[in-house]
């Protein structure tokens, strides 16, 4: 792919907020010329899709309703959060799935990795999925409002059919559990212990 | 939803490069404190998933390989392109599938809509399918680089499913075309020109 890559000469901030880091490199492209990239400069992230077993046996899902203030709209999303400096990304997803919905899990399987942005963000957000959920008490930061509910997986796939879910991570999420509920996809489970040795 | 809303104070510009623009709004949270929001402007952007039919019938996808500098990686995707100033999403989609790849489509149906970033980008990326696709000559700018080729839909799921497909827009194509092709979801199709004056 030797015809494709374009090699950093240059970089320098183009911004540091106290939130988002911008990047400006100059780079040389495979046909010799010259050009401009602009980036953020992001830790990563993590989601979680976590299925609840209900008292009859139905699985349902937990979901939060977020206001995301650049589409001044309130968002249907599966939980997720940056990964904080040098923490491990399965540490990460049990943490923020405390955090935001209170539960903790049992069991835990990592299903893999996406990119939101390839044109212009370094993130990468891992996907894992939890089960045998125990609840217990939430701990938002003093700032951050959400709502936590719960939808049955055909719930979700008509909204994301209807156009009432548009957040990627959570559609690629469908993705994943589509797949995984008919069989088509497997995913490997282990336990929370286990899980934090294989995760590090 | 009014628990969950924030109201803009102050927007003021963090950076402005060739292609990032960044604001840096201050912002009233619901519970009355003072918060700020670090968010990409972003002009919209369209994705084409382009239908082939092979001269024995059998579906096949058209794709692209492309280096994605903010990752230091190639990666697949459907094409895909931001919306000029003024332009309708549905002539950016037939611009950016002709451009790319060369092919014109005669019938188009629009799925639906994704954001790519909610948390740090105002970026929606319009869906569209193609099908009864006519090649004809790339017009790449010249400082383009990327590869066109063909898979069946089911290299596809297979690519999402092992980490080969990483990037989020296509990873949600992937879930429109697995719901498409079993007839769960359907779309509207119609051709080139009417589609034209439903688009805008």
């Amino acid at each position: 792919m030797k015809h494709l890559q374009e090699r950093q000469l240059v970089s320098a901030d183009l911004c540091q907020g106290s939130f988002l880091h911008v990047l400006r490199d100059t780079v040389e492209l495979s046909n010799g010329s010259l050009s401009t990239r602009e980036y953020v400069v992001h830790p990563g992230a993590v989601m979680v899709v976590p299925l609840l077993e209900d008292v009859d046996g139905q699985l349902r899902l937990v979901l939060e309703r977020q206001f995301r203030y650049p589409l001044r709209q309130v968002i249907i999303e599966f939980p997720a959060g940056k990964i904080d400096p040098g923490e491990d990304p399965f540490h990460c997803a049990r943490r923020e799935l405390r955090e935001e919905t209170g539960y903790q899990a049992n069991f835990w399987a990592r299903a893999g990795l996406l990119h939101p942005v390839v044109a212009y963000s370094t993130e990468a957000i891992d996907i894992w999925f939890a089960r045998g959920l125990i609840a217990g008490e939430r701990r938002l930061d003093e700032d951050e409002m959400l709502d936590v509910f719960t939808a049955t997986p055909s719930e979700l796939m008509g909204w994301c059919r209807d156009g009432l879910v548009t957040d990627a991570k959570t559609l690629v999420a469908a993705l994943w559990l589509q797949n995984v509920l008919s069989g088509a996809w497997e995913l490997d489970w282990s336990d929370s212990v286990a899980g934090e040795s294989n995760g590090k």
